[in-house]
């Protein structure tokens, strides 16, 4: 297992076929993904952003992918340790060996394992934060020509929206917070799902490529046992004209686009 | 009763002590409204743009108050027949007379009643079309130095918003369209409450005062017994700079700003 190789044979000889390493443009920390797999996009890198974590807090990725956002946040916030759980195998080991390159195997764990049987690994209320960016896909919805890792990464083959609500209902102290990345068409669903479970939807952030066109992502925090008010911040434009980044953009990838 | 009078009679002496008549400037139509009491804002104006009526539909308003909207879809739209229902005595009555003002008394109906008692008026599956812009505001929150008419306008006191949602669930034809303006603050509970009578969210747009501030208004489509799938549209802004409207504002108004 990654985390028991030493970090020195990992530095040496990080890579497997296919697979390439990036700068993740924060505090020298880098990743590695693979060219023919599921690579992170905007999504993670504006959930990280939009995650709050206080120092000392116990953070949980679910379905953490390539591992990028415990590393991000690991980089960004004050939070004491976290977790990524990741059903697919072939993942959960690059993104322990992504772990183990930034030398960060004391502050955050990789862990193979499916959402639906979280019992298993996780007590009830164990996480101050939950965050997850989910397959935005429902299960059937334009399923083709894509790889099995691909497929479940982006529909809801392997777990459903309400299995993350439920299980991140029951992992999170109280008052403790669950952050989302997800698809504007998905909203009343999400939201029904949360309020069924008591994570109430209290702030949500809409994600426009332009200020005059429509979201294509949406940022959700909901709260465990809140009582019901949601803030509609005002939206997170991606471009301010053709291939000119916002400001806001450039300072969330910290100067560096 | 206004309908029973003469139009000429309402004509000469349609107005009682504070009170005014406002153009709608729209087809040369004109309201009746107080200066004491709840005058029609934007938020019907916006409204009433949003909803999509069409040839011979039937369409009912829950808390009319003015009666504006229902006007304002009578000359915008080729609806066959527009209901607008309302609580409050006052509000019937002077509602009347802006119906008899404009002459418009065969194509629209001012019903005093309670929308909790809705079974009495009208039978299940009676219109195509249901708008409301109902009140924002929980029953016991921030009530203050207002007039009785003033808090039942803005305040959930004589129906909270999962009576609209339930008894527009009853009385919608199967596809027909409910169409709301409300506060974004309420949106998980409004969405809640749709879903649960099968009202399924399918259009939301955020009004927005200035392109890089948070919405204070949102517009919903929901229609009965869809799928599930929400089409955030761009948001709606109000103006493009200091005291400037945008021109999709002025559009609205008919181009009277």
């Amino acid at each position: 297992m990654a985390n028991q190789s030493s970090p020195k044979t990992e530095l040496q000889t990080p890579l497997r076929e296919a697979e390439r390493i990036d700068d993740l443009q924060i505090g020298g920390y880098r990743i590695i993904q693979n060219r023919h797999k599921f690579c992170f996009g905007i999504d993670a890198v504006l959930l990280s952003d939009f995650a709050r974590v206080r120092r000392g807090e116990n953070v949980l990725d679910i379905g953490t992918g390539t591992g990028v956002i415990p590393i991000l946040l690991a980089a960004k916030t004050e939070g004491r340790h976290f977790t990524g759980l990741e059903i697919q195998e072939e993942s959960v080991e690059m993104a322990g060996r992504s772990v183990a390159l930034n030398g960060l195997g004391e502050k955050i764990d990789i862990l193979k394992g499916d959402i639906r049987n979280a019992k298993e690994l996780f007590p009830n209320e164990s996480f101050d934060v939950i965050v997850s960016n989910p397959p935005y896909m429902a299960a059937g919805h334009g399923l083709k020509n894509e790889s099995p890792e691909m497929a479940i990464a982006k529909h809801e083959i392997l777990c459903r929206f309400t299995d993350i609500a439920g299980e991140s209902a029951r992992m999170l102290k109280e008052s403790g917070r669950l952050y989302l990345i997800h698809r504007p068409f998905r909203l009343a669903e999400v939201m029904v799902a949360l309020c069924a479970v008591h994570l109430e939807p209290k702030k949500l952030r809409f994600v426009q490529p332009y200020a005059d066109r429509e979201p294509n992502m949406v940022l959700i925090e909901a709260i465990k046992g809140a009582k019901p008010r949601v803030t509609v911040e005002k939206p997170l434009i991606i471009y301010q004209g053709k291939n000119v980044y916002t400001q806001e953009i450039i300072d969330i990838y910290g100067g560096n686009l």
